[in-house]
C-alpha cells in the first residue's frame, strides 16, 4: 500500500468544503495513502438539486481525468448525491466511490435500519432515488432535511450542525432506527463527534468511501471495464468538452 | 393552441439526427403547433453511455435555457437515456418531457407488456435504470440491442434499420410482448412502419413526447414549482456554466 | 384530426356525474374532436367498492360496444377505480383508457412525487391496487379521502368539494407532493380551479385521458390486438350478456 | 362442524367442468362438510381473458348472492383468475377463497419456489397480475401455458391433460421449482395423479380452497366486515342488476 | 383422516407457555386430530431477538427429529419468527408450518391490509423480514410492540393482554387495517376473544396452523422433497448436533 | 490500527477449509492485522442447505463469544449464506461481516450487474435470499451452481475448481454481468487469479470482509447497540447452550 493516492473530489467550488472534506478523508486514511482534495475549475458553489448536479457531474468528470492523468488509485466523489457517478467509472480506471453509497452500505453493515439527515427538503427526492438505484430502500426507516442551505454548514455560526445534530437525535428515538446516514459531504466532520455523543454509529460517507477505496485497491479490484462501465467509446467531443476524454 | 412552440432538443451534436428527429416531431404535430429542431452547440457526436450522458445534460440544459428565453411552450428530450431530465424540469418554465418516458408511458396505454430494442448492449443499462425510476419494470418483458452504435442509424447503409426490424420481430415472438419500444431518438422514423408491417404498436419517443406535451398544455399543467422541481437556487455558478442558469 | 369521436363512459349511471365529465373533457378537447358522454343504461348510480365495480365494468363493455358499433375513436372509463380496463380493451377497436391511469402517468410527469385525494376510504384499497399494477407506488406520497360519498360531489351543496380543496392544501403541505391526483370523475371540475388557485398541478383524469387519448390517435397507437389484449375469444354468451360481444 | 356447506361457484356456464370442479371439492371435503356446486344461469362457457373474467365476475356475484340467501359457510370461487374475487367478499357474509389464491398459498407452504401450468397463453397476464397482487412474485419461478382453451380439458380426448402433464415434468426439470401450481379450474382431478406421478406437490386451488375455507370456518375467522371489504353501500341498482345485492 | 397428530413445538422452553399453545391448538383441532405439544429439552425461556431465534432453531429440529421418529403428520413451530423454519422442512417428511406464516396468510384471506402486534419493539425486524420473505409486505399496514417481554403474557397479571387489546383496538382505528395478526405464540389464547370483541378478525398463528396443516394432509400435499427444502445431506454431524440428523 | 485482530469463522468444521479460508484473509489483511482463523468445536463438515446453517449458526455463536472473551476487533462469518449473522451482532460487540454480504456489497461497486457462481443447487435459494433480505436483487444478473457438493473444493482434484471457473467464463459471455461474486468460502482463493485471467472483477467474500472489518475500525463504527441488535437480553439459557451468551 505504499504511495496510495485517492482523490477526493469536491464537486461543488467551495474550497472551504473543499477542506473540510479532505479533512476527513486524512483523518481515517491509512498509513500510506496520500489524499489529494480537490474541487472543480468551475461550477457551482454547491449542489442543492438536479440542476446542479448535472454541473457539477461535469467539473467531477473534468478531475477525474486530471486524478487519471496523475495516475491516481481511487476517486471519491464527495457530494451525497453522487453526481457524475456511473460517467466517472467509465472514465475512469481506477475505482470511483460517491459518498452517498458509501455511507449507505457501511449503515447495512451495523444496523438493520438507519435514518438520514441533510439539508434542503428538495434534495430529499435525490436520496430517494439513490435508495432506488442501490437496492436499500428496506433499509431507510426516514429521510430528514434540518431545511438550510449546503453553505450553512460553512458560515461558521454552527446553527446547521446544530440543527443536524438535533435532527440525529430525533431520527434515533422516533424512527426505530440503529444508525444515521450525513447527508451532505459538508457534515463530515460531524460524524465521529456525533457516534460518541449519541452512542449509535452517525456515518458520513466521505471516510466512509475512503477506506472502501482502500479496500478495493487491497483485494485487487477496481470498476469492471467488461461491458456497459467500459470506457467511454472514442469520440470527437467538441467545444468545452473536448479535453474531457 | 394558436401559435404553440415545441423545442425539440437531440441532445447529442448530430445534425443529421437533429433532422431525424425534428422530421418525427413535426409528423405528428397538431396543427398550430411549431417545431424548433436543435441540438447543443458542443458535445458528443452520439450518446452511448453515462459519461456520453453526463456532456449531454448540459447541452440539454443550454438548449433549454435557451429555449425558455425562446419562450418555447415545451422541451423534448429527445434521446432515449433521457439525460438531464430532472435538471430541466428545474431550469424550465414550460414542461420538459424524455422521449424514453414518452415511449414507456405510451406502451403501457397499449399492450400489458413490451420489449425495448435498441442500439448498443453499453446501453442496455440506463434503460433498465429508467424502467426502474418511472415504475416500469413489470411491464417489460424483455431489452434486446442491435449491438451497432447509433451513428449507424444515419450511415444511410440500412443495415442498423433491418437488425431493428430483425430484432422487432423476433421480440413479437419470444418475448410475449404487446408492444415494442424502440430505444433511440435515431429510430424515430421507423415506427408508424413497422407498426403498419408488424401489426403491434412500434412506438417512437419522440413523437410520443411531441403528443405528451401538447397534452399538458391543454390540460394547463406544467412543472410544478412546489418543492424538488422548482427552479434552480440562485448562486454564482462559473466558468462555462456561468450562462447557464 | 377531423371528425374524431371519443366516447367518454361514466361508469355510473348518474346524469349529473355523466355531465360533469362530458363537460371536462369538452372543456380540453381539440378542435376536431367531439365528445360524447354516455353512461350505462343500468347499474348503480355510484361507484364505491368492488362490487359497484364489478356491475360498473359490465355497463364500461355495453357501452363500448355501442361505441364500437358507432366506430368512434377512442374510449375514456371516468371512473377513478378503472373498472374494467383490461376487458375493455380486449373489447374495443379502439384505444381505452381510464381516468385513473390518465391522472397518474401525467402527474409523474410534472411532479416528482403526487397525492391522491378520493371519495371514501373504502375506495382507497382500489387506488393502491392501482398505484401497483400501473407501477406508481414510488411516485405516491400519500393516499386521502374525504369521507363523503360520491354523490356528495353532485348534491350542489359545495361541502364535497370544500373537503376536497382543504385536502389538497393539506396534502401539498404535508405530504411533500408537488401534484395532487383528484381521486373520483365527479372531481373533474375542480382541476383547473385548485391547480390555479395552490399554484401546484391538480390532476383530473377526465380531461387528462382525452387528451392521451388524441395523443395515442396522432401516434397511430391503438390497443395491440396481438396476445393478451386480442378481441375476445368467440364463445356463446348467453342471458344477459348475449348480446355484450 | 356439523352441516356446514361450502358453495363452490364456477364462473363459466360449463356444466361438465362444474361437475369436475365439485368431484374435486368433495374429494378433499371434511366429513359434515357438504359441498353444493354452482355455475352462474348465464354468461360464458368458459374464461379466457379480462372480458370473459368481467363477464364471470356478474356470474359469481349472482351465484354468492344466492348462496347467502341459502345460508353457506363459504364460498370458493373456481377460476383460476379468481374473478370478482374481492367483489365477493364485499357481498358475502361468509368467506371467499379464489382458486389461485388458494394453491398458490399453499405452494408457498410445500416449496421455496412453484411453476404455474395454464391454458391459453393470453391468461398469462391474469395470473401475473395476481403473482403480484398476492405477494408471490418472488415465489413464482415461470409460467407456461399448453396453449389449448379451456374446454379442451372437457372434450374427453385427453389432450389437454397430456401437455398439462408435459408441461409439469419440464417445469419440474427445468425452471428449479418445487412445486407446481395448476392453472385452472378444469384441472382440479389432475393434481392427485400427478402429484404422485411426479413426486412434488402438484396443486389444485379447488380442493385447496374448500380446506382454506374450513379452516377459516373453525378458527371462526370471516372477512372483515371493517373498512375496505363492508358490506356494498345500499343503493338503488337498476336493471339487469337490480337483484343482486 | 384418522389418529393425525399434529406435534406444536414450542420453540422456547417455557411450559407455561407450551401450555397456552397446546391449548389454543386443540381448541380448533379436527375431531381426529391429535396435538402433542412440546418444547425443547435445552434453549431459552423465551425468544426475543436473532440470538434466541438461533438456538431455538436446534430446539425445534431437536423436536422435529423426535417428531419424525414418532410418526406426526405434522409440525408447528409456535414462535413468531418463524426459527428454523426451512431447515425443519428439510430435516421433516412431515409438513411444517410456522405460526408467523400461518396468521399472516390467513390474514390476507380476510382483509386487504392487517396490523402486526407484538411483544418487544427489537422483535418487530424479524417481522419485517417474514413480511419481505413470505411476500406480504404490502398487507402489512403497520406493526406495534406493547413494549413488555414475552413473559410477561404468562405472569398472571394481565397487563400484557391489556396492552394487547389496546394496541389492537387502536390498530383497528388509526391503521386502516381490517385484521389484525398477534405477534406472538404466547398471545393464542387471545384472538377469538378479540375478534368477538372488536368485530374485525384478531388472528393467532397457532391455531390456524393447525388448520394449514390438516389441510395439506387432506389434499395428500407436504414439502417437496426435490431440489432446496429435501432431506439434509447425509454427512457426520459432530458433537451436540451427532443425534439431529 | 496497531494490534487489530480479526477472527475469521469457518462455520463448517473441516480444517482444511479453515486454514483455506484463513490464508485468504491473510492475503488481504493490512499490516497490523492479525487473522484468526477458527472453525466450530462441533457442526458440520459442510454447510449445504438450511439445516446445516442451523447447525452452523451455534458453531458461529460459539465462535463469536470465544472471540469476545479474546478481545478481537471485528468478526468474519465465512459461509456464502451468512449463518447466525444478525444472531452474532446482537452477542458481540465488535462488528461481524457475512462473505456473502462483503462479497456482494462489493460487486456493486465495481459492476452494475454481477453473477453468482456457487456449488450445489439447493444452496441457490438460499442466494435468492440473502440477495432479496441485503437489496440486491436488481444487481445481481444470474445465479449459476457447479453442481458439486463443498467438499470438493478441498479434495484436491480441481474438478471443482475448473468448473468454477467455466461458470465464471460463461457468466461474463452470457449473463451481462460486469462482475462475479464466488459463492463458498472454499472459493476463496480462486478470486485473484480468475480476475487476472478473465480481466473482470471475481469476487470473493472472505478477503472482502477483512477489508469491510478494517474499514469499520478506521472509521470507528460498529454494530448499532440501540434497538434491535442489542446485546441478547439476559436471560437462563439451559443445557448446551448454557454457555452461549
Amino acid at each position: 500500500m505504499n504511495g496510495r493516492v485517492i482523490q477526493v473530489i469536491n464537486p461543488n467550488t467551495s474550497l472551504a468544503m473543499t477542506e473540510t472534506i479532505g479533512a476527513a478523508a486524512r483523518r481515517v486514511a491509512a498509513i500510506g495513502t496520500e489524499i489529494i482534495a480537490v474541487c472543480p475549475s468551475q461550477g457551482a458553489p454547491s449542489i442543492e438539486g438536479h440542476f446542479d448536479e448535472a454541473i457539477a457531474a461535469i467539473g467531477v468528470l473534468e478531475q477525474i481525468k486530471q486524478g487519471k492523468t496523475q495516475g491516481v488509485d481511487g476517486h471519491v466523489i464527495a457530494c451525497f448525491g453522487d453526481p457524475g457517478l456511473l460517467a466517472a467509472r467509465e472514465l475512469a480506471s481506477a475505482p470511483v466511490i460517491g459518498i452517498a453509497e458509501a455511507a449507505m452500505h457501511m449503515a447495512t453493515l451495523v444496523a438493520t435500519r438507519f435514518s438520514i439527515v441533510t439539508t434542503l427538503p428538495r434534495t430529499l427526492i435525490i436520496a430517494r432515488h439513490l435508495l432506488q438505484r442501490y437496492g436499500f430502500e428496506h433499509h431507510c426507516a426516514a429521510l430528514h432535511a434540518i431545511d438550510l442551505p449546503v453553505l450553512a454548514l460553512e458560515d461558521g455560526q454552527g446553527l446547521a450542525q446544530q440543527k443536524v445534530r438535533e435532527l440525529c437525535i430525533q431520527s434515533m428515538h422516533k424512527d426505530g432506527s440503529g444508525a444515521i446516514v450525513l447527508g451532505c459531504g459538508g457534515m463530515a466532520d460531524l460524524a465521529m463527534e456525533l457516534t460518541q455523543e449519541l452512542g449509535i454509529p452517525v456515518i458520513d460517507g466521505v471516510s466512509a468511501a475512503i477506506k472502501l477505496l482502500e479496500s478495493l485497491a487491497a483485494l485487487g479490484l477496481t470498476t469492471s471495464k467488461r461491458g456497459d462501465l467500459d470506457y467511454p467509446l472514442a469520440k470527437p467531443l467538441t467545444g468545452i468538452f473536448s479535453q474531457l476524454q
